[in-house]
């Protein structure tokens, strides 16, 4: 193992009824903040109504602004960030999943920032200090309501980018599983390709002696694999929703990957698909991590059977590893297909026409920079980018 | 799962060289600490000057006070207090074990309490406010430096008593696998013992619908089944030190228990052990644990086929639970043997005389008081802990 410094402070009010413990849980550590949410499900579904009562009847003061969208977008960033400069907010609540969370991140990092917040995706400055943000989770997916992450989609470029710092851990967040009852069946399907994702990026990996962790992603792994199955048939079994919504938020909040190295190509790759065609970032992870195995898994063989027994419950002869791998992988694309997933490039509506300009945006090539290899199990150039994308057709 | 609301905001600075980071990371946080520590072995092994070196290098004030002892005492507790008071120190710094840490975090809470910090421990009083704790561990095995929880023992009065509070969960913990080369082997026993025991009283549970957390319970013991030995026959192996480490701060960080019913009666009849003999609190786990285990695995067969499968990799019939069940405990026992652990109290020095009283104090019925029944699995009046000790002898 690797060394590390890990700090995870997000409090977790996790279970029935936690929306309605916002206001008395905030009261003290806000003086006005931002409700930031996305379109109209959380007014339909009632939540939104419920956490203003909770802010009320605690005495908050809010303003609000809703409009987050799936790949959240920096124009309504820079509106929420002159929004909070102008009513003197000092905290921000996100009502939603992955999207209202990484904006309201977003704008809690732009708050403080002097220049476009943009500057920050972009790695070309670092953020010194952050308003505070809590959320309400309606999605488990992006495990955003527990980590130091948020990526945000520059409509204007076409390029969407990820930005990691613990300034903007959220101090607190609420999550109820009975919220998620109502999600439509392929949300459920893309959160858990997604968290599944979280866990896989830090699960292969080159470095050795990582047995706890080894043991920490597989037990999760084999969780979701039983739990979402009993969603597609079952939207609203709470045990069911509670397993899977938990696993979500501890599949992203680094504890799996402490003392490894992470892999993150499939994200990269992924992020490519979603700037240019809008897909469904858990659709286009469920497509490309396939393939991804298959491209890379003769670089530690071990690993990759490793996998296939630990989680896929693969049996066989070790003298035939590559039956046991090719074994997992099926058995894993199978699984994506009974959630409802797709499993090409083809069925999210992806033709040929740019998959040579992403696996050059990528890798950066696109933009006349020095190709970055992406991926840390298998370093991968934009052809072997490519590759994958050709693979995943 | 039941409900949970939970945070665990200690930094975990993790591996070679952590203890030379304690001057530069501490500095921001304290004007004047108490640097708290035990007795000569931190001396011996260099780690004292080397945490000193790290404070002044870095600037940092600070007071000492050394002599903390397993199962630590009030009368430290209460000199600690005296002399943070005295110095204005606004941290406490314990470089050492459970012992230096739970004594360190006894100090933090009795600095602000206007009574004497017994009373807390005693459970008479609340704490509203403590002095930020942070440690240096020099043995994995109690968990205390991420955990909210501190046992002391109140020497006048035979009775170790524990307080767990957020308002002492370290700030930042400092762990370092290569300072645990040294420790004498049945240090290193004990320690598995008590972090395999903090898994155990969160792992047994009447609670259904646990799938995450018992596979995180099962894969960290797993983990420590198949590290342990390895130090056996080399106490410097770094990446065995560095799991068993990690598997300890995770034991009992709480993460493993959360929305489920815990049982903690292994820890309430091994306190009594401790205050009337002064055994290892490890030795007394590995002892009574297995006992337990046979006195109330009929409540819930089912719970303990799990872990004798899953933990402990017995194969069988199911349609002959008992059977299983009684090797995975048997094999428990032969594993705390391989580690040179007592498994009779015998071995540790008790015999008949006290263990009434043990157990009437355990279940305070000696105080004169209503039996209080403990444990979560199966509820243990005074004469079950007295049929416990009995298969304990």
């Amino acid at each position: 193992m690797l060394n590390f410094n890990y700090r995870a402070p997000t409090r977790l009010i996790f279970g029935k009824g936690a929306q309605h413990k916002v206001g008395e849980t905030l009261k003290p550590l806000t003086q006005k903040l931002l409700l930031h949410y996305g379109g109209q499900s959380v007014k339909k579904s009632g939540l939104y109504d419920e956490v203003v009562a909770s802010l009320k009847g605690a005495g908050v003061s809010f303003v609000e602004l809703g409009g987050a969208v799936p790949n959240p977008r920096l124009s309504l960033v820079h509106e929420g960030i002159d929004l909070c400069r102008r009513e003197g907010v000092d905290m921000i609540l996100a009502v939603g999943g992955g999207s209202a969370i990484d904006s309201a991140k977003a704008i809690a990092l732009g708050f403080y920032h002097e220049g476009d917040v943009w500057e920050i995706y972009a790695g070309e400055k670092k953020p010194q200090k952050a308003l505070p943000v809590a959320t309400v989770l309606t999605i488990p997916a992006a495990g955003s309501e527990a980590s130091p992450s948020s990526v945000i989609t520059n409509e204007a470029l076409q390029i969407k980018k990820g930005h990691t710092t613990e300034l903007i851990q959220p101090v607190v967040s609420f999550i109820n599983p009975e919220l998620f009852f109502t999600l439509p069946k392929s949300q459920m399907g893309y959160g858990v390709a997604d968290m599944m994702s979280h866990i896989f990026e830090r699960y292969f990996t080159q470095t050795i002696h990582t047995d706890l962790t080894d043991a920490l992603c597989e037990g999760t792994l084999r969780t979701i694999l039983k739990n979402a199955p009993l969603l597609v048939d079952n939207p609203q079994d709470y045990d069911a929703w509670f397993e899977i919504g938990f696993a979500g938020t501890i599949a992203h909040i680094n504890l799996l990957g402490l003392g490894r190295a992470q892999d993150w190509g499939c994200h990269d790759m992924e992020h490519e698909l979603s700037a240019i065609y809008d897909v469904a970032h858990g659709g286009g992870l469920a497509v490309l991590t396939p393939s991804w195995m298959r491209y890379v898994y003769k670089e530690n063989v071990g690993m990759f059977v490793q996998f296939a027994v630990n989680v896929m419950g693969v049996e066989g002869s070790y003298r035939e590893p590559d039956a046991i791998v090719e074994e997992g992988i099926a058995r894993l694309q199978a699984f994506f297909r009974r959630l409802g997933l797709p499993t090409t490039l083809r069925e999210l509506g992806i033709g040929e026409e740019n998959l040579e300009l992403m696996a050059k945006k990528a890798t950066e090539v696109a933009y006349g920079k020095e190709e970055r290899r992406i991926g840390g199990f298998k370093k991968l150039g934009w052809q072997d980018v490519l590759n994958i994308y050709h693979l995943a057709q």
